[in-house]
């Protein structure tokens, strides 16, 4: 062994005197620091999505890659897609009980155990994609998802932004409030909860349940994401009407769920570098769609002949009304929904107005 | 040696058995590898704008916190404002010769170099920020500017977006392209070049000029980014009217500028960290402008008395005809511009048709 290491300290020494750019150093690290630099950690990370699913499925394994490359390979995470190692809806009891160090998913399908838990994916009329980065970056979301999280022993990170949802597949066109009544509908969240109050029966699905769910009969409609991820699933061979009109989840945000222990159990450059490689795949996941969904909804309508529609005005003002309702109760039932909506609704009118003057009037311009 | 060497082997043992959450495994690196783990690097990053200036100058003051703290120290990035080493419009060429290692800038800067390299910052009419990230991250946008910045042996990366830029401070009203006839006004890259065909006289002034020779009547008119950044030079003193029409710039992106030969004399991990803390500050600056740029604007309107206007349609018809034929010459005279102009208006016309459907549609419904 000992031959080993003076072999390394001289190498060490020939390339300090070699590398001709920059300015370098060579550094004697303390003993701990030199072990805690060479342990390597193996992670886990499991998913709601479908393995490599294309968008939803792909950001955590660009994360995963990202991580391995950055870390020299020091931090490896093995990627799950949903139901491999858990079912789609246990990521979250699984990443908060350590079984695994972390998940991937969406924080709207935790509202039963945190009822505050959508705001931070996606509110009905809320926040667009990039007001939704804004607020949780730089208007305090993220501080109080991270205190909302904190009791269940996980870290929440923004996880990509999948962008604005179509309002979804329909066996049926929809033509007033009433075409709503008694429809069998897959939406998750709050959306969900709204369009219960127009009389809809909405469901919870995990993704790969979808198809076949839309396929017999046994739900009428679904909303799933955009044309990109639609397509890949397949829903046109099952439903006729394609509604693009955005109401439920103007700018889906993703999460990366992180067990608090395992987090601290790393050197700081790691977690540093968990917190990048996360934040840089939230700009990507967002850009990927951006680029995708056209083509997808171009294929859709001129290969698959898929009818695309707009839900008429007295629908949209329709959930509006209901969208209001579902919030001003949620807002009573529960402290931390009140006070996180408080945080949400201030921001999202001020950048409203911001929004207004700027990037609305240049898309009705331009 | 041997004492110490012996030490750190036994401590990461030690810090082996340890740990508690996660496998670990220890590794005996290669001495080579080790050697190169233990290098440290030194750089320096040269920037357009004044030192520490919100947004602009905080991004890469961000990024280079971060690429310290990913690498646990092995490379530290020291940043200067401009004019502390080099003036503003030398970043290029100082990073081109390897002087310093980086520089953080504007491409539409160079464009008596490389006549295409606006179109990777920002065009008259042309994408808004998400929609420039997007073909720059997966629609070819990148790879383009990556090739046309080769031959001066620079790397670039997306730096950070301003967002949509308001059309600037005027010392009077403008009601008709009458208005602007003789107008002396500070505006960069293809947004001057339009002005001039409605025969104003564009002036390329650099942030810490502006100011003052806005204030002396050198200029009578000024863009710059927006109402985060315009309130913090002080604008409002010099000019009564703010006019918040986005044309010239709908979203303008910034940039990262690497030395290659720099950027290959790091070991891959590093290379990678740079690549993704830029990544993470794009967003970031982004998610901040849009995050500070409505509590700005309400300061300049409701403190500072500023008269918020929007430009008469028939301005906004004047311009886009002169955009259009700036455009036109441009892909006429320059190989590279129209072969980078082909990619972007592609893609900008296959994204435009999506962002009708679903974000415009969006923002007038909501």
């Amino acid at each position: 062994m000992q031959r080993i290491l003076s072999i390394v300290m001289s190498s060490l020494l020939a390339v300090t005197v070699l590398t001709g750019c920059g300015k370098q150093e060579s550094q004697t690290p303390s003993p701990a620091v030199a072990a805690k630099k060479m342990q390597t950690y193996q992670w886990k990370l499991v998913t709601s999505w479908p393995k490599n699913f294309p968008g939803l499925g792909v950001a955590p394994e660009k994360f995963a890659k990202l991580v391995g490359e950055m870390s020299a390979g020091r931090l490896t995470i093995q990627v799950y897609g949903a139901g491999e190692l858990v079912p789609g809806f246990e990521v979250f009891d699984t990443v908060s009980q350590g079984t695994v160090q972390m998940g991937h998913s969406g924080s709207y399908y935790w509202k039963g155990k945190i009822p505050a838990s959508p705001i931070f994916g996606a509110i009905p009329f809320g926040m667009t994609a990039t007001e939704l980065n804004a607020w949780l970056h730089h208007g305090g979301g993220l501080e109080l998802w991270q205190e909302l999280y904190k009791p269940f022993g996980i870290i929440p990170m923004a996880g990509g932004n999948s962008g604005a949802q179509f309002a979804g597949w329909f066996k049926k066109e929809i033509n007033s409030m009433a075409d709503l009544a008694g429809l069998k509908m897959r939406i998750p969240g709050l959306g969900g909860e709204v369009l219960k109050r127009a009389g809809a029966i909405p469901i919870t699905l995990t993704g790969g349940e979808i198809f076949s769910s839309l396929q017999s009969g046994a739900i009428d409609a679904t909303e799933w994401v955009g044309p990109y991820n639609d397509l890949a699933f397949g829903f046109y061979q099952a439903a006729d009407y394609y509604y693009s009109s955005i109401w439920h989840e103007p700018g889906t945000g993703l999460e990366f769920l992180i067990n608090e222990k395992a987090y601290a159990s790393l050197p700081k450059d790691l977690q540093k570098i968990i917190e990048v490689a996360a934040r840089a795949v939230n700009e990507d996941t967002l850009d990927e769609y951006n680029a995708r969904n056209n083509a997808a909804l171009q294929t859709l309508i001129e290969k698959h002949n898929v009818q695309l529609r707009t839900l008429p005005d007295s629908v949209l003002a329709g959930l509006k009304a209901h969208t209001d309702e579902v919030i001003n109760e949620q807002v009573a039932a529960d402290e931390d929904f009140a006070r996180v909506w408080q945080s949400y609704s201030a921001f999202m009118k001020s950048i409203r107005h911001y929004h207004d003057t700027t990037l609305k009037a240049y898309l009705n311009n331009r």
